[in-house]
């Protein structure tokens, strides 16, 4: 047992469609979340930017003596994840590896689809996550830059992102997907929409549950969890907390508050492993 | 005269529509152009990060000898004009007043429309600026969250832009505007847009050249004009200099080459005075 808090951080408020299904599975536990919302987006920032950002921000959580972190972001989960790994000795749980074990695990024909930011398309974590798994799978990607502003805009239900599903997943689903994995925290809010556009019969992964049971897992099998009567979570952003108060509450389907403003830059602390796997792997963008 | 260069900064690429016609009415400079890209985009974020960021840049400027600085983006020149004014000693030009004196100069019907980020709109700005000149003039603004990303995208023709720009400016339409500000540098991409939907009789104003014109006054008021030939551009960036050289060639209309990557963030060295007007105006966010 530990009475510890859980870490979990992201570029903004996305993470929280992760943290919301967290809470959810594992109520008893106490709580960090980050979100970087003075240097959000990552998913249009190079691999390098993020690995900076995402270090700093797994910098933040460790000082305050987590004991797990959940990198709750796909583009800091497929750049840096390996790099927090050998930084820190807690356990550290993306979500990549858990989206894409849950899409093997339901996909009939092999045919997987995946959505996400410039970022983690271009870094095709997801892609070698599913080939470790299963490597006859056929994987198709697609780049859905403008998923996360309509979310954000609360257009996820609009004419403007029917469209633009229809331009983005075009390809997939020529390519006879059977399997959609929502390879950005945003895209959860966009679930009517694709199902709208893809049917019934294409299965829709969301990472989040995946990823609350692997930290579920991951506490079992430390004896991690926490006894005490559960604490309230904490927030911390890195931009003033009104937008990710406002915009996060719908993320969340709660309301968030007491929010506080940290700094993560400028601390000069943070040593930056340039050379590490997470940022060699692809000099990406 | 003045042998020294011209600084200009944005949070990104957007700026690179107001340089290049910069360039065209001044060619003989030299420039320095700063683009954030490590923590693009600012339209969404709080005045006072904004604020933060923007004497960041400035103080990068300032320190290379500029002789001049222009802000050439709306949300910074929309709450931290006045406070890099107050810090440095050259003379700033943001693209808020340009813009607000050419729409006010070309309006016939005194109704004028305001397009821009969520930062921009909510700060005023330009309804100010616009009332200072003429209290008469009625001002219909609106954010339009989508364009930027829909201009980044390469989309800025697109079907989608066409519905989204429908929906953004049926207010400004049925408020029956003659002119149309584009508040925001990424704007100019969607004038084939805009002009599709609103016919031959509104007047899209775009701040660039007007811009221009002041910092030639300004220059010619000052005798700074350089005398010497000039020098190329030189461009930096807060990321890796990739993406903005592909996405900032579609904006600049030429090859973007030699961009630089350096930091803003972590020296220490800028002073943020939070109690200044610019941070003051309104915590709008």
């Amino acid at each position: 047992m530990s009475e510890r808090a859980i870490g979990i951080f992201d570029s903004g408020v996305g993470g929280l469609t992760v943290f919301k299904e967290v809470l959810r599975q594992l109520p008893g536990e106490e709580y960090l979340y980050l979100g970087d919302t003075g240097r959000v987006p990552y998913g249009t920032k190079s691999p390098r930017t993020v690995l900076r950002y995402a270090l700093e921000a797994a910098a933040f959580l460790h000082a305050r003596q987590v004991k797990a972190l959940v990198v709750a972001c796909n583009t800091a989960s497929a750049v840096a994840l390996e790099a927090i790994e050998e930084h820190y000795r807690v356990p550290v749980i993306g979500v990549i590896e858990p989206g894409a074990r849950k899409a093997v695990g339901v996909t009939r024909n092999r045919r997987i689809g995946v959505i996400g930011t410039e970022g983690t398309v271009k870094s095709g974590a997801y892609t070698r996550a599913i080939h470790r798994l299963d490597p006859g799978v056929e994987v198709i990607a697609a780049a859905c830059p403008l998923f996360v502003p309509l979310a954000e805009e609360g257009w996820a239900d609009h004419a403007v992102a029917r469209l633009a599903a229809a331009e983005y997943l075009a390809p997939l689903q020529q390519a006879g997907i059977d399997t959609l994995v929502l390879g950005c925290t945003h895209y959860p809010l966009l679930k009517q929409t694709l199902r709208a556009l893809l049917g019934e019969a294409v299965i829709l992964v969301d990472s989040a549950e995946e990823t609350a049971r692997c930290l579920t897992l991951l506490l079992d099998e430390g004896s991690l969890r926490r006894i005490s009567a559960p604490r309230p979570p904490r927030f911390y952003v890195t931009d003033v907390p009104t937008r990710f108060e406002r915009v996060g509450g719908a993320f969340l389907g709660a309301d968030l508050t007491g929010v506080e403003q940290i700094e993560l830059d400028g601390g000069g602390d943070v040593i930056v492993p340039l050379k590490s796997a997470g940022a060699n792997r692809s000099e990406l963008i």
